[in-house]
């Protein structure tokens, strides 16, 4: 088909420019949770710029991405936080200082340079190019939970989606979708106003949620705007070079379902991914840092802060991300000017520089004399 | 006199009365800055009660006592905060814990009991009983900057003062107050409504603070409400019982001026104080902690967090406070709860259960069948 050839085409095109682009930047973070976002504000603060990647299609990391209407109650100042606000935040406060983003790709491989620097290749090709390396990875890329299904692989990219990136796409298409919890609730809704049909298919008939979410789901359903198929399961996916249509096992018996679309919504397991072939020290499915000195790895240059990484006494709460990353700056700034040595200044006393030249500071005393 | 008499019984009683106080507590915290009131939650989340000991009379530490309206933009989710409001937002995170205060007092004397539980008593003779300590000092506790004026030490109590705990003392009286800088700006507005007579006395013509306190001290003065007296300082104190007088010097001249109270407020230095004697390893006047396993010190079961200790990589920075404050605490769990072990529960998924028998916790999904 004309269309297909297109959409090919483009794609090659896309990653032969990617090969060919090299981000260069001080700090290459990887992974844009809320340890990776602070580390963008403690290194302006050093006047070194960061450039973020994440495999994820928005930052925030799974405060996002899984629970962002959930509260927090342990992030010092705030009683209770919203995970989506939290990360609103420190969009916020790092924004003067102007990161870089490259969403959704996944940090693959890594070359040491003869000069002491990294290149860091994504899944994509986007070279980064970097004196210091922050993995700031979580508790690593989120991969989704595949239904075992036959051939499922062979249909990733021809129909099958386990994220949802751009709603649009799904614009009058036949969609099913697989699942029984939170996003497959939250994107029946969605997409019962996009796609010319959405069917939902879950293994029991009790849903697990947000009660307004199972309200409202069970509302578009009444109103024919929502097909439910429960208790049952997708066991078989068939279509020459895109899905066409899905076998289901409903009650025992076997039955084809005709669309175009099918998004399996089983949550997400993290995996430390690619990373864990850089040669980094891992230990408990973690990166082992240099204790708390300034969270660097064996391999020098490369750091690990966050839920990624392990010392002794760690904690995997976000505060010690926080801490980690600051310290960590400390570090970078070093190896990235070396000799030089940083005096540490209070953002009370002497105000915040951005880099697109705002700046913040306190009301200034005024010397004056009365009369 | 009668009424001194009196004083000075009620002070005798007060001290014999706290020689027999002894209050107990899971941690005797001593600080009420931003690290040692965030110890209280993190504490709390593993059900250890906390007192607080602080020399200033409120708690907040140098945010509430130097520069409550300043903003800080290093606080990680908050983009500006302003120094109180970070204090007010640590107080209510705390709130549900319960933490005992002990205010306007310093700590003196530590004895380790056989048990290996320890005896902290205040330089007001209140007893502290605890099986850990967590020094959370700050820079030390704030000493004001003295005058050098013959015999000041004698009139302290007298009708000298260097701290305003309570306004209402001033009522109807005659007050001196000397300094050039908000304190003393700030207070003789305050006392402008109060006092029978207020007197401002600085060596310069000018005066450094906000814009706005030195205009309305313009405004009160050019009323009558408020003396002043520049460039001129205070050389001497007359009075038998109690300040009657200062001598002045302005201009060269010396003058004598009648009044009640001496209030010199030439700011704060921070003093590590009688802790320093505790047998501690110091270093750069700050307390050396393990490193950044626990920030123990180097006597078992007192800790130091926060800007008071010090080791490799320190950085003197609140967020970095918050993060050795969680760490403390799990070691004191297991002075405490020697054998047992603690699994680190996210407040997402356990929500926050208070000594006040409150309940924080996000919303629950519902099971719900839909039909």
């Amino acid at each position: 088909m004309k269309v297909q050839g297109f959409i090919r085409f483009f794609a090659l095109l896309r990653m032969i420019i990617n090969n060919n682009i090299m981000i260069k930047t001080d700090i290459l973070i990887i992974g844009a949770g809320p340890t990776g976002l602070f580390a963008v504000f403690e290194a302006g603060l050093l006047k070194l710029k960061c450039h973020i990647l994440d495999a994820l299609p928005q930052p925030g990391g799974q405060l996002s991405e899984l629970y962002p209407k959930k509260p927090i109650y342990d992030i010092p100042g705030f009683p209770e936080v919203l995970a989506g606000d939290l990360v609103d935040g420190l969009m916020e406060q790092i924004k003067q200082f102007e990161p870089g983003f490259t969403l959704g790709e996944r940090a693959e491989t890594v070359e040491k340079q003869e000069d002491g620097t990294f290149i860091v290749t994504s899944n994509k090709g986007t070279k980064f190019h970097a004196p210091v390396i922050a993995i700031a990875g979580g508790l690593g890329s989120f991969e989704p939970r595949k239904p075992l299904i036959e051939d499922i692989e062979f249909y990733e990219d021809k129909g099958v989606k386990y994220f949802i990136k751009n709603p649009e796409k799904f614009r009058d298409k036949r969609v099913v979708i697989a699942g029984g919890g939170d996003s497959a609730l939250d994107w029946s809704i969605f997409l019962a106003n996009v796609a010319s049909e959405v069917t939902l298919i879950h293994r029991r008939n009790e849903f697990r949620g947000a009660l307004d979410s199972v309200e409202k789901v069970q509302e578009l359903k009444s109103a024919g705007k929502i097909k439910l198929i429960t208790p049952a399961e997708v066991i078989g996916i068939n279509g020459a070079e895109h899905v066409e249509s899905l076998d289901i096992e409903e009650n025992g018996a076997h039955r084809k379902i005709e669309c175009d679309y099918f998004i399996p919504l089983f949550g997400l397991t993290p995996k430390l991914g690619p990373i864990g072939d850089w040669g980094l020290e891992i230990e408990k499915n973690a990166i082992k840092v240099n204790n708390a000195l300034d969270y660097q790895t064996n391999i020098p240059g490369i750091f690990a802060i966050g839920d990624v990484n392990t010392y002794p006494g760690k904690l995997k709460l976000i505060l010690c991300g926080f801490h980690e990353a600051t310290l960590m700056c400390q570090a970078a700034y070093s190896i990235i000017n070396p000799g030089k040595k940083y005096v540490l200044k209070y953002t009370t006393v002497s105000g915040v520089d951005g880099f697109d030249g705002t700046r913040k500071e306190a009301p200034k005393a005024v010397v004056k004399a009365i009369v």
